[in-house]
């Protein structure tokens, strides 16, 4: 049997990911499963469900990564595959759960046809790589790759100071298997653009070797409430008033670096949040993100310097906290000459491109040569329930997932 | 005896003062009284137990203002004094609670001297004042005036959704009596100035003589939520950014009509209010003062504009809620005078002045000839637990009130 003919088969893996999204479905479609809620745990089950039935071994380790493992000819360092099934509050179907489910669809298809791989294959999904519940994002492939310490992710806490730890042992995912760092021989990531770049060019696979720097930062600003009608304008402690400025500085930052620099401001809370009380406290977050780390130092430290001039003109204070930082990320070459080779071969449109997204696979990378493939977003929304690929380029982007793996695999 | 030469006890009013900060305490000294929340019940309860221990005959509204009257001797429209006893969520002691319990204070001194007024005596406290969970604020007063219809102040809600009517009978104060508007003979209310002005200059009495006049609104703001590592800046349709420029505008034009034009942005939300999401709603709301109409609504104008135009131009649209809306108001300059009279009267320096803040008073002066009596707010500083006031300006401010009411009540 020619194993360059073999197929996924899309009926099946659209089914899965319809399954899956009606685990925590929300309005419009979309989904909410945050890193270790019920939703998640829910989520979890099924998944892992679905790898029982394909007969692969389940793993757990302390950080509540699941891997899934399929036996190969040799005991060798496994490939692996995978993503994440969390999701942001307001997130798509898309986002994460496609590239585990494809990584289940290319074993069923290895199944049926009878294919034993050299290497052994592993399907693995990620504790937390949204980052919207728990800080940092990547959390489960930052501890597995031994990027932080399995006490400082487990003491990670929620806004109700709920920690990872608790949470991980009420939902039954604080697993027996040590997180260590592991033996891999390559990590191949399929996962949606969330970006416009391929649906606006009309390309259907990117072969990602690049991946963006990313920089979160929360701010304090700490002002005098008052009341708001007394309190003339030149004698105000505003730290609302700072946030907004802050705000602003950020698009206007973003803009005059250019090229692929972003910024956003995604949070604010202001204190007490009263129409007729001047806020004595704005909590806001920066994200602000560059492939370029020259670049992206620049636009922290700008962002830095106005936050605490701005405060001090003001009568304000401002404290800063990183929330998470990750360096611009450079793909392994040669994964990402497999991924462009492998699309052409199977005769999709394919370009090389940048990752404007975390991933998990930049943290692989760290221990293994590690590329990813994207397929497009349509009109680029993601972290939406309006986020969307179509079934013909999900079929694609999986049947370049099998390819590969059954190149890497042997 | 001659009535001239009675004065207020500041060790019992200050002791009710104390008594009834303990009802919805905070950190830091003080109240969390939010109108109609069990809180507001305690402080109701206390203050009415007080009032019947005085000989007063109380009464309760339909929109649950209370009124405890003293009988005169002859049957004649009352002579009114009174404030609020609920809070904002973190305020002080002293806003509104104190002209409450000065009156009460009034009252026990009339007893005690065995003074029979010609006219009866009305101390009265009336519902959400502050606004601060339900709007508008001065809710009781208004409708008490004939200024709201009493069904459309029940139908308000707070943020849960909670309605006036609800939250009234649930604390047992939806009252018996009718919401009419009253025949008064005279409203004066004493009140902390919650502004820097006599405290700066030194000054003990305050005679209110005009009233800024204040506009609330909100303005909700949609843009489309999108990955923020991932959606180039010119494509971006950011409601939080459109709420940031607002906030910065609202400074800029209060500092450019100067003046005594106030301008402040104390409320954002952004929706879903993730780091890595560009969100996709924005609710803001803008509270500007001016004591000119004129110049408040062309404040009001202009804010609509920028908030239109910078929607526009972010791809975002927006829509604009009028919140509350009361002109300036003119107080009766004879009650100023005899205010600024028998503060002088007794030894205590004194100018005519403005309110930045709303009062229940505004609204009695469409029933009533109405001025208020400030006393000194430390460093302006109110809506804030480190609202201060001195006992020794305190007494002052009830010492002028029982001569004024003396005067009036005949």
């Amino acid at each position: 049997m020619n194993r360059a003919n073999l197929r996924i088969d899309i009926g099946r893996l659209m089914n899965r990911l319809d399954r899956l999204a009606q685990v925590g479905a929300i309005e419009g479609g979309g989904n909410a499963r945050l890193a270790l809620t019920d939703q998640d745990k829910d989520g979890r089950d099924l998944v892992i469900g679905w790898m029982k039935a394909l007969g692969l071994t389940v793993t757990v380790d302390a950080i509540g990564n699941v891997f899934a493992r399929r036996k190969g000819r040799k005991d060798l360092p496994p490939l692996m595959t995978g993503s994440h099934i969390d999701t942001v509050r307001t997130g798509g179907r898309y986002d994460g759960n496609y590239g585990v489910l494809a990584g289940l669809e290319v074993v069923e298809v290895l199944n049926q046809a009878g294919i034993e791989t050299e290497r052994p294959i592993t399907v693995a999904f990620f504790t937390n790589e949204e980052g919207a519940r728990f800080h940092p994002d990547m959390m489960g492939s930052l501890a597995y790759v031994g990027g932080m310490p399995l006490e400082e992710a487990l003491a990670a806490t929620d806004r109700d100071g709920k920690s990872v730890g608790e949470e991980l042992h009420r939902i039954g995912y604080a697993g027996p298997e040590p997180v260590a760092k592991p033996s891999l021989h390559r990590f191949v990531e399929l996962h949606i653009e969330q970006g416009p770049v391929l649906d606006r060019e009309g390309v259907t696979i990117g072969a990602v070797d690049t991946l963006q720097g990313i920089s979160w930062t929360e701010f304090t600003i700490k002002g005098t409430s008052n009341h708001a009608g007394t309190t003339p304008m030149r004698l105000r402690h505003d730290a609302g008033y700072v946030a907004a400025e802050l705000t602003t500085f950020v698009r206007r930052l973003a803009n005059e670096i250019g090229g692929d620099q972003v910024g956003t401001v995604g949070s604010v809370k202001l204190f007490p949040d009263l129409i007729n009380v001047i806020p004595n406290k704005a909590v806001v977050t920066v994200d602000v993100r560059n492939t370029d780390e020259a670049r992206l130092k620049e636009a922290e430290r700008r962002v830095a310097t106005f936050a605490e001039e701005t405060a001090k003109a003001e009568g304000c204070t401002v404290e800063a906290k990183r929330l998470a930082r990750f360096e611009p990320v450079i793909f392994d070459a040669r994964m990402a000459d497999l991924i462009e080779r492998t699309a052409k071969g199977l005769g999709f449109s394919v370009r090389r491109m940048t990752s404007g997204a975390g991933h998990d696979a930049q943290m692989m990378q760290r221990v293994a040569p590690t590329a990813m493939i994207f397929v497009p977003s349509v009109d680029g929304i993601s972290h939406n329930v309006r986020e969307f690929t179509s079934p013909k380029d999900l079929e694609a982007g999986a049947n370049v997932l099998l390819q590969v793996m059954l190149d890497l695999a042997g």
